[in-house]
This record gives C-alpha cells, structure tokens and sequence, in this order.
C-alpha cells in the first residue's frame, strides 16, 4: 500500500486559461505544453489501517490548511476510485520546483500524487485514466503526466471523461530548450485560479480568447512536427500575450505582469533582432520562461541573467512524464 | 485671407481606436476626451494669390516631405469648402505639445489648422461644422475644437455627416488635473494610424472591444455629470487597459508600452493604496498621463517625478476650446 513517483512541471505554450466546470476542473479550451526536466517533485503515498486522516508533509514540514483539505480531497477520489473510502495515508512530497512564484509547482506535485496514490492503492490506470484523474487535483497538472510535447484535450462531455492529456512527441523528438527567468517579487498576488474565474466571468476579450485558441493548436502541432522553432515561439509567445490581455479586460482589470516582467520581454524581442531565436512565455505570474535552442544556450543564459531583478535564471530541457520509483 | 487660432490638445478617456473609413477619419467607436490647458498650437493661415504652392512653417522650420503632404492635403478641403481650389497658403504653427512622443500634438494641430484655415477663407462655421472638417484632417483633432469634456460620436452614415464632437460640459464644470509623465524613450516604433490598422484587422479582441464601449461611454458621462472622480477614474484606466489589450491580440502582436510605462502604472495604482486617488491612462505611446484633483497635486508631482526613467512631468488644468487671435 506504498508507491513513491517522480513527476515534472510543463509549461503550456497554449495556455489553459479558463474552466467550464470549477469542480471537476474542466477548461474551456484545449492547451499544450511541453514537460520540463528541471523542475519535478517526488511523492510517496503509504496508505495506512492505523491513521485516522490523512498526513500531508512537504518538504519536511507538516501542512495544513488550504493546501492540506486540497491533497486529502484528491486522496479522497483515489480512495472512491479503488473502492477504499476508509484507508488514509502519509504522503511525502518534496519539491524541487520554486513554490507559488508563478512556475506550476501544482502541476509536478497532483502528477506525483495522482501517480503513488492511485499505484498504493493497486490501480492499474493507462496514462490516460491517470490523466483524468490528475486532472481533478489541479487542471495543468494532467498534462505532466507525460513527458515532451503534451496536448490537453478540453474534450466536450459534463463528467469530463473525456478531458484528459495525450502525448503529441516524446521528449526524445526535439531538444527545444527553456530558461526560467525568476524575479526579484513576492509571492503572486492574485493567484491562477482567482485570476482565471474573474476572467471568465467577466473579460470583454474571453470570447475573442477562445476563438482564437483552435488555429493556434493547429499552428503549434504543425510547427512541432516539422521542428519550425520560429513558428513554435512566435504561437507561444502570441498565445501568452493574448491571455494576459484577457485579464486587463477583466472587471475590475488587473495584470500578472510587474515592469521587471517587460523587461525580460522586451529583450527576448532584443535578442532576435541579433538574430539569437528566443521567445517568451508567462504564466499567472510576473515570471518569464525563455524557449531557446540548445546551439544558443550560453549567449541566451547571460543576457538573462544581465538584467536589472533578475534573480535567477534556471536552464531546463524537455523532461520525461511520470516515473515510479 | 489671414486668421490665427489657438487650440489645445486633448487626451481621451474613452480611445478612439480603430477607423471604419481610412479616407474619411470615420471612428468604429465614439470617444470622449478631456481639452488639456498645458499643450496647445497657435497657428496662422495666410491665403495669398501670389503662392503657387503651400508653404508650412513648424516651429520656424520649413516641413517637407509627408508630413507638408497631410497639411496640404487638408488645406484642400477647406478650400474646396469655400470654392477657392487655386488659392494656396503660407501656414506658421507653433507647437507647445512635445511631437511623436505619444502626446497628440496632430490633435492641436489640425484643430488649430482648421480653425485659421476656414477663418480666413471667410467660412462661417458653427464648432459642428469645424469640428467635423477638423475629424478629416486628424479623427482625435476634431475634440479639440471644444474646451472641458467632450465627446466625439461616432456616426452612422457613410458620408461622415454625423460624424463630429460636441462639448459635455465646459472647462469650468469641475477642476481635475492631469499629469503628462513623459519618459526616457525615443520616438514611437509604430504610429498610432498604423498601430490602429494593425489592431482592426487582425485583433482576436477587437470586437470585444466595440462591445465594451457603449457601457464605458455611459459610465463616464454620469461619473462626469456627477463629478465622481472615482468613477471617471476607474472606467477611463479600464478602457485604456483595454484598448492596449487589443493589441496584445494582434497578428503580429504588439504593445507601446516599456517597462518604464508599466512602472508608472504600477505607482499610480500604489498611490491609490495609499488614499490619493489617482488613475492613469495611456495612448498610442509609452508616456503616460496621470488624473487627479487639485488637492493632491504636490504629492503626485512628487511621487511621479521619483520614478526611475521618467524625464518630465507636466501639470495641466482642464482648458478651453479654439479661440481666435
């Protein structure tokens, strides 16, 4: 009744950005990301006859509060699912990936759980199913399932059986490099999901937002195939603008973005005038994730780390999806 | 045939942006703007048989090229109006709006222009008939022939018959500030005409856009009619934000902010924090122009002029419409 598993972050190129069902975590458009190798979590679930609730530590530190209720009511769905209401566990997370600063430490962390829960338990789950659960934790978090190049079908039924990830290429495909730029900032003021609900319910441009989401999966899978980094940036990088534009049409309007954050954006824009192909991405957050190839590493690196509250940048290539150890 | 006139600029607090008719300067949306005190261009119109061609002299500066065309061009429709087509003129105007700096010195300009133009060609015109001849040379310009609160509809007929400003309330209805911060940049990359274009034709939130303003036009006259500073305020900020959100949609995508916009943004939303009420709005430019009530105006002056990169902070009252000299 023990499994341990190892899960990565993603960073979506096509962003999710919306739910159509806040309970069961269904979003109103289809999304794609690419899995990062540089930032993962590690996740034992015990399930235990002797425990009485369940047990949440991260990071050496015993949790409570929000982030506790929200891992046992994903244990609670694990235990529906394997028929075992009344089973509670330990679980272990630690966290190699910077915590609500704007990089989807959610996204690694409800992989793993879903991947050791549902192993402790004796399930037998294709990617897919271990998907649609994963799904039900933290929506972002059902595309980590997979390594490489994952797509995140918004799919159409109520009970969101059909809304899970598949994977488009492995991580073995293209070697499309990504440097986390963090900045000098505080926690996130607004978070993801807060962020996303007032837009949803409120942006004179979400409409515009969801039209426009089809051509730019279609876009993004034919740059991927044929390996077009241009077009693959230029799709992520207008994909990421659009949703941010959605929030300053918002009611009241409000922003992700710091002026550090346009900093970094306007010398990715920079550097391919010098003819360097970088592009950027942002995610509910002032951070910024810079898509480069492997040949421009060194030169990518040191502009980013060159300018004014950047703190840190992190290099990271494509990562695997979940592995149990 | 000599007049002079005196006009100030303008800056709108619901954007004009975006044109029905390229020819025509016929508005996909109403606006409405406030006459700024602080900038303005006096302008003389002289008519002199003895001119084969027309001559304009910019802050004692002979202009050629396409900037001479446009006033050219525009002199042409007013002698057309006055059935004098072979009569040409020497125009001297002198700009106290610094140019190209996202400040609307075309705004003055072509109020100004209009204003000596028919003057001196004998046409008697109500501020209707002028501000509609002005929209043709300049669509924002045609605000400018009013002093205080203005709004220019949009039309509905193909001809542009309908489509010119008129005065909301006078200068004196209400004492509010506005502050121009002018920052460190060069001139602007993408002119507001094309920026303007761009957004129209490919925006994935340009109809969201059009759809959002008769709600804010109908919010800011009652915050006008009541002199809720709050209210004005908050709609004219939100409809800035989403007017630069739709070029965040565009294909290319684009913005004209710098980090240094965002940063003064950021301040005038802490100042709010701190109990000065403040709001911003920006144009087609990285500058930005900051509301606010006269009892404050130390304070902002202060906290603007101590933000890195600003250059210059302007103070300016609510001024007067077109006058004679």
């Amino acid at each position: 009744m023990k499994a341990t598993a190892k899960a990565h972050t993603n960073i979506a190129l096509i962003k999710y950005w919306g739910k159509r069902n806040e309970e069961l975590i269904l979003p109103t458009n289809s999304s794609l990301s690419i899995t990062l190798d540089g930032f993962y979590t590690t996740t034992s679930v015990a399930f235990d006859e002797d425990l009485s609730e369940d047990i949440f530590v991260l990071n050496n530190e015993v949790i409570t509060g929000e982030a506790y209720r929200r891992v046992s009511r994903f244990l609670h769905l694990i235990r529906e699912t394997a028929g075992k209401q009344n089973l509670y566990a330990r679980v272990n997370s630690v966290n190699e990936v910077p915590t609500a600063a704007g990089f989807a430490s959610s996204a690694s962390g409800f992989a793993a759980l879903a991947a050791a829960g549902t192993r402790a338990l004796g399930l037998d789950l294709t990617h897919e199913d271990l998907s649609r659960i994963t799904r039900q934790g933290s929506g972002s978090a059902c595309r980590s399932i997979y390594g490489g190049f994952v797509e995140w079908n918004m799919g159409k039924r109520e009970d969101g059986t059909d809304s899970q990830a598949i994977q488009i290429q492995t991580e073995n495909h293209w070697d499309v490099r990504v440097a986390a730029v963090e900045l000098n900032s505080k926690m996130k003021k607004i978070s993801s999901r807060a962020g996303m609900k007032r837009t949803v319910e409120t942006s004179a441009f979400y409409s515009g937002w969801l039209d426009s989401i089809p051509n730019d999966l279609k876009e993004m899978k034919a740059g991927i195939a044929t390996k077009d980094f241009e077009k693959v940036g230029a799709v992520a990088e207008a994909n990421c603008l659009k949703m941010h534009a959605t929030t300053l049409g918002a009611t009241p309007p409000f922003t992700y973005w710091h002026d550090s954050t346009m900093r970094v954006m306007q010398t990715v824009q920079e550097m391919r005038k010098k003819g360097i192909p970088a592009y950027f991405t942002i995610d509910a957050g002032p951070n910024v994730k810079v898509l480069y190839l492997p040949e421009n590493e060194e030169q990518v690196e040191k502009i980013l780390k060159d300018i004014p509250d950047v703190q840190n940048v992190t290099l990271s290539k494509i990562g695997p999806g979940v592995t149990y150890l």
